[in-house]
């Protein structure tokens, strides 16, 4: 067996990742991942889980007990709330309106359960009034399913008055907040959220490898209930809150000890920074580069109520050749863009300010490369406009702070 | 909310981790983690999951096109293979001599197939002859379903005449590597082995977080020929090699980044120190490992012939309390060993020399502190005499070595 390319070491360039996710990660959470490893039934990693729990209860702000990370990435924390909670025969009201909520509807499926799709156009919202025309026709439904953060669109899912309306109804409310925790508010208590999820490597600025999750004790009671076994062991929670329970500590699998130390430092991080100032940073920057791409021809999908500010989602103008101009951001300023998927493909970008990646510096040598780009590319635009147009959006901001102030 | 234990870094003590994984962690794998992240379809990454599918093939002594590291641990790998083999009916044959095969039966279960046990004591292998006169009794039998190294008893079942019998069957032959791989000789396309999975944490010396998983032909055509849809879509392995395919690499979910750096590292160790030189250590090490314990009156459960190298199981004294020695080994010393599981609980202990924990050093500076702690507990053991039975098997190892070259 020849094994040319293994022969070295694999020395990644630097990559400005201002795509879907991945976001940039600080160097204290990479540090955190060399410290030496301990047991994972060890009393001190007891102790960091313990730690890794109330930090994530304040990032969903909630008192649930059962926060724990999941040993998946935050695809697993889909599939553990959808295999946990729906069961054979059980019917699910689900919103699709992207990618995620199209796979949410299939996970139901998988586990043999109805999906009851309320469908929207991609780049817009599930109305709470087709969701209440829904519940009320179909009792019972077992779960409203809604994506918080469609990372397909960029479209922000209001919630704040879902919760009461599925307890009017018995159901349960499973909220997928991949894209959204640590980037806007996710109010798992105060908006009545039984099940909730995210991944790592959006807004926390973590390696991609966890799914922080969260349930309420009614849908723990639910799947306590289950009128048959839970088809996966792997992601069984009933089995993991034995292990993550520090009255039980029962073993269920070995841990992913590294992971999990970067995870602490990165809710360190977010912790430190304040949830107000986090929040205002990640609109800051949006807003910026929002300022800067409208100059370039290119508009939100979204409407400005319900866009995203961690992950903007623009359309093309006809003469950007989608590929092409990522592919020369790659390879000639080292930045990686999304682009779209599904019927977005080819006609969408999905730019993501996300943690770390939501940076000012950042925002300001996107627009210059794409400026740049484009101007190659024959778009009649006027070189540093983009810029500019970002730059006064900051400058706008620190007025007003100073005026405020 | 008040955060004590979080206001400060994690700063894990040095552990000398000699249990039943994980295992030592080599400088140049932890230093791979911290390398920046790459987006998970950045075309450099492609050509990294190349690297660790040809890495991967060269462990598993395999030339299977779907050989990948799936995002989760080894009983991700597990589920995987059962949930994507056993369809609601399937019957699978499963080998049941300690809590891997007792697992890997509730698996099966839990996709609704037909789990035919055939039990051994716990520290026995399974006959061929039992596996032989089931496949006879049972046809038509889905897979033949045995755990290579028993991690927790410490046997090490016999696999190269599996193969043949269960293709004159027409049955799978599914294999758990999960502590055998790059430690004892696994060889998949030799012993017609159809789906075999292991983890990172043991052998291969890399944290916990991944699956190594290789699937033969027949497997992924069982896949694509199933009735049902698999139950599961994160561990969908039709649409997973779909990602790891270099023709098509159509996005599943994303990957862990930063771990698959490490598994990268660690299996350019795995590959630089050879074969049969990894092998022979783990060989010496346990032999070393083995005669210092017979001093202290601890004996190997398995037999001679079955033992595994890495993975020493051995019954204690009367006078040994368990919980309180190893208390005071992980207190005192800074050493993890592991206890019992289930009916073993209490009785014995199982020490891993795996990976990076398979050296002499280590092994002296166990059986130095044991003898320690067990002469303090009142044995009648004389100091000295473990540490100086485990010099005696390496110099008589140096002089074979000497007389042999």
């Amino acid at each position: 067996m020849s094994l040319p390319s293994q022969d070295h070491e694999f020395l990644p360039p630097y990559r400005l990742l201002l795509g879907p996710g991945p976001s940039l990660v600080h160097p204290r959470v990479l540090h955190a991942l060399t410290q030496p490893l301990i047991g994972h039934l060890d009393p001190l990693f007891l102790d960091l889980m313990n730690d890794i729990q109330t930090l994530l209860r304040a990032a969903f702000q909630t008192n649930h007990e059962f926060t724990i990370a999941l040993s998946g990435t935050g695809s697993a924390g889909m599939e553990a709330v959808i295999a946990n909670l729906i069961e054979p025969g059980d019917r699910a009201l689900v919103g699709v309106n992207g990618v995620f909520g199209t796979r949410l509807a299939a996970m139901v499926e998988r586990q043999g359960g109805v999906p009851l799709r309320i469908d929207a156009p991609w780049g817009n919202i599930i109305p709470l009034e087709a969701v209440q025309e829904q519940l009320a026709r179909s009792a019972p439904v077992k779960a409203v399913v809604l994506v918080h953060a469609e990372t397909s669109t960029g479209v922000r899912q209001p919630l704040e008055d879902v919760g009461a309306l599925c307890r009017a109804h018995g159901a349960l409310l499973i909220v997928d907040a991949v894209t959204s925790l640590g980037g806007i508010p996710v109010e798992v208590d105060a908006w009545g959220i039984d099940a909730c999820y995210s991944g790592t490597q959006k807004c926390l600025s973590c390696p991609p490898g966890l799914a922080p999750l969260t349930m309420s004790p009614r849908a723990m009671e639910a799947i306590r209930r289950r009128r048959t076994p839970c088809h996966s062991w792997y992601l069984d929670l009933a089995l993991i809150a034995e292990y993550w329970n520090d009255r039980s500590r029962a073993y269920h699998h070995t841990a992913p000890i590294s992971m999990l130390y970067g995870l602490r430092e990165a809710l360190r991080l977010v912790q430190a920074e304040g949830r107000e100032a986090r929040f205002a940073r990640h609109r800051l920057n949006s807003e910026a580069l929002l300022a800067g791409l409208d100059t370039l021809g290119m508009r939100a999908l979204p409407s400005a109520e319900h866009r995203l500010p961690m992950l903007t989602c623009v359309t093309l103008p006809d003469r950007i050749t989608d590929a092409a101009v990522r592919a020369q951001l790659l390879q000639d300023y080292g930045i990686e863009i999304g682009g779209g998927l599904g019927p977005l493909r080819g006609t969408v970008w999905r730019i993501g300010l996300m943690g770390e990646s939501s940076r000012q510096a950042h925002v300001l040598t996107l627009l210059g490369a794409l400026e740049e780009i484009v101007v190659q590319h024959g778009l009649p635009v006027q070189a540093g406009r983009a810029v500019q147009a970002a730059v006064d959006i900051y400058t706008g901001s620190r007025s007003t702070t100073r005026r405020s102030a």
